[in-house]
């Protein structure tokens, strides 16, 4: 493909784009289609010769959109938002016609300068301490593809900074500590990394969030057995419910254990700290205080494309003295002085994108103000989804709604005696089956201490109210034929 | 931004993107920017009020591209080629449109089912065995963001298979065995998991490739001092050189150890063998014979912009018994049934881009035929600076010329007496020097055991014979020089 022709090709695309998210609201939310329906409709070699590039363009219309489920449809509450904007695009865009792969300071300065500079603006966006902001020269922050590199990311520089410190240290000993609430990433660190996980039990009666004493009676437990604590991932918001460890007594009790590092997870939560009013919830202050290290992705609940995982770090040393390896190959006079940010020290490969560009378009477009007042639409969103929930005499809350996410249940007042948890938890599953089954909204489940839930998650940029009462209206529909449906045990 | 501004936004994008093609050739190839410069040309905040998009725009013709060395350079024979093709581009361009992340089938079918459909054209394009596909639901392929990911994701398939065989073995005792010229992701992966990295010694007479008996020789010190060796990483064309490790004596080596896994990576030169006459030098035989898991990034020499790290396994479940975990909000009826791929228990995190699509773009554009085309064009070119750098007075060749990558040196035959070793270095450094100072080409140094040399990489798509004479004339010139102002010791 000539220039002329990427003009071409290019034009097209862009008009393609533009009638796909005019035509959003009217499509189905989820796909339609069946496993192996792209396998049967595709060769099973690439072509000899080339294709023509309309007859390629036209076939992502033909095959791939109907296999997409459309994560920017109004409709979507599953999950968490990807949020996508035109400003993340334009970025990725340019980024991906640069090409630079940005893992040293001399092969692409502009990407590791202007990521030195977003991720300060990002850092100041969100009201962290200025220690982690790169101008501090001892903290700092890097973008990373996902949530999960970064608390990796985040474990690595753990390990090795508690392996330095304590170097007769065992690693079947390490025991890098979750609550039972942590998103995943917590699990696979431990899995990638060969070392036991021990995840903490959390309650309702907290609102799942880790409470400082059940941290410490662990560490205590295990290390009377002879482990060895070296991290807490605690969370901000996680991803079944919202949930937020009490990061303030989790900090106070690390403080008292000088090797457990405290990496504090806000995938999602964590870019609501953009508006002041939801900094205490998130306990900003403590984050502040305490954490080694924080997350948050722009690339949920941020307005921006993925990949966009912000990780800061109090201490950047922690960090290269893990990860740095700089073969002769890769020296550089800037590098070698010290003088610049060679990035590729400071995450797990070598290669990246150039992400900062997304985010600074995103957050010059948006503005602060702009970002803030999408964040606040999306919770008040919530708020009259939750209020709808409440005055329903089908519906219960799980847990407390938090932000822009509700977890809620099926709890009938109408049937002729109280159900069993058992039999609750059926009911939910057969109401979730029918819910799933639709393809005009799209919610998940999850399971809170056992009790099986639905989890009503907002932040697509084209919500809106209506949105929310239609959703609303579905969900009272289809429990009430549940009910129907069901036989209520004698 | 709205839809229609974002039309306006996005045609701009791509006039800008061909005006920056256009002027390619007359760029300088390295950004002459100092430390620093971004940092002061940007406010310390993000702005309060959302900016004008026209404005944004402008700053990164102002700002960024300053700030970029180019890639796409006709001029850049530095580290590898990033090849990045419009096709490219736009794949990635539908696929930010799209934003969808991947994670399972049901989230994003038509993501999950093409990456298996490309995966297996280009597995079947490199002529690897029809057990690496994904049609024999036994191997398969998964897309990584870079060869360091696709590497640190074999190991740990490979520890998990260890402890499983061995379960009484100590971390402390694996053993991960690359060459002194691995690229830094093997010794990277060692850091990452906090397991021991042994670097085996290549010689020159081998052309800095591994044999099967020094690798024996290492495996049976190490098994006799109570180790245990778990994992192999040989390459295909290193980084430093280009050299190749004898794949078929060291699988063979293997064989007899039960336990001990081969990931081969052939980052940069695996696309090649998408040439047959290719096939041979990149060991595709041994390959399919007897590697575990084999990687090639089509993002350096395969036309598709970064990221597009592709890894074969040639069991699969190698990769899910080490990775999947599955919590309760991720849970699908057709990944409970077992009948899709759920890739993100093929990879370290769990959000993941729609990267197949620009290699499907990339691979049916060009075609088969156009890809072989593209490759032979890059190897062909370097011939022609070979045969410049054999007749010249003042170069010699380190190492074997290595498909598209040559490394040479100064050694004039016109010295008083012949230089030491150290003399030769010094002076190559100088030479080096002057070469870096200029910003009209660009090209890397490797120091190949002890011998301080210089690598000239072909690759980029507008590469031509003219620019290669112009690199010769250029390196020439810069030779006589640094003679020239060289006082050769008495």
């Amino acid at each position: 493909m000539d220039i002329e022709q990427f003009r071409k090709a290019g034009y097209q695309a862009i008009d393609r784009i533009c009638d796909y998210y005019y035509s959003l609201q009217g499509r189905a939310v989820t796909s339609q289609v069946e496993p192996g329906y792209l396998r049967k409709a595709l060769p099973a070699l690439a072509p000899t010769s080339g294709e023509d590039f309309q007859e390629i363009a036209d076939d992502y219309q033909k095959l791939i959109i109907p296999g997409l489920t459309h994560w920017q449809h109004p409709s979507f509450f599953a999950y968490f938002p990807t949020a996508c904007t035109f400003e993340g695009m334009l970025g990725d865009l340019y980024a991906s016609s640069a090409c630079n792969p940005g893992f040293n300071w001399s092969c692409s300065p502009a990407c590791t300068e202007l990521e030195a500079v977003v991720m300060d603006w990002a850092a100041q966006l969100i009201g962290l301490h200025s220690t982690f902001l790169n101008t501090s020269e001892v903290g700092g922050g890097v973008m990373q593809t996902s949530a999960s590199d970064s608390a990796l990311t985040a474990v690595v520089a753990a390990r090795s900074r508690y392996i330095r410190e304590n170097p007769n240290a065992r690693m079947e000993d390490l025991v890098l500590y979750t609550t039972t609430q942590t998103h995943s990433l917590g699990l696979k660190a431990g899995l990638v990394l060969g070392l036991a996980c021990r995840a903490l039990e959390v309650t309702a009666e907290n609102s799942f969030g880790l409470r400082g004493d059940t941290l410490r009676a662990a560490l205590e437990e295990d290390i009377a057995a002879g482990k060895k604590p070296f991290i807490l991932i605690a969370t901000v918001g996680t991803t079944s419910s919202g949930a937020f460890d009490y990061i303030e007594e989790l900090g106070r009790v690390a403080s008292d254990y000088a090797s457990l590092w405290l990496h504090v997870d806000g995938a999602w939560a964590g870019v609501s700290m953009a508006c002041p009013e939801f900094r205490e919830i998130c306990h900003l202050e403590a984050i502040n205080r305490y954490a080694d290290s924080f997350c948050t992705n722009f690339h949920k609940w941020g307005l921006t494309n993925f990949d966009a995982s912000t990780l800061w770090v109090r201490d950047r040393k922690d960090l290269t003295d893990a990860l740095d390896v700089t073969p002769e190959f890769l020296r550089t006079k800037h590098g070698d002085a010290g003088t610049v940010i060679d990035y590729r020290n400071w995450h797990l490969g070598l290669g990246r994108r150039f992400r900062s560009l997304k985010l600074w378009f995103v957050l010059r477009s948006y503005g602060v103000e702009g970002f803030q007042k999408y964040i606040r639409q999306s919770v008040q969103l919530n708020e009259t989804f939750v209020s709808m929930i409440r005055s329903s005499p089908q519906f219960t809350l799980v847990a407390p709604p938090s932000l822009a996410l509700t977890v809620f249940r099926l709890e009938p007042q109408t049937t002729k005696q109280p159900l069993s948890a058992e039999l609750l938890n059926n009911l939910n599953r057969l109401f979730y089956g029918r819910i799933s089954a639709r393809n005009d909204i799209l919610l998940t489940q999850t399971v809170l201490n056992g009790t099986f839930c639905i989890r009503f998650a907002i932040g697509a940029a084209r919500t809106t109210e209506e949105h929310i009462k239609q959703a609303f209206d579905i969900l009272s529909a289809e429990a009430e034929l549940t009910l129907k449906h069901w036989e209520e045990p004698a």
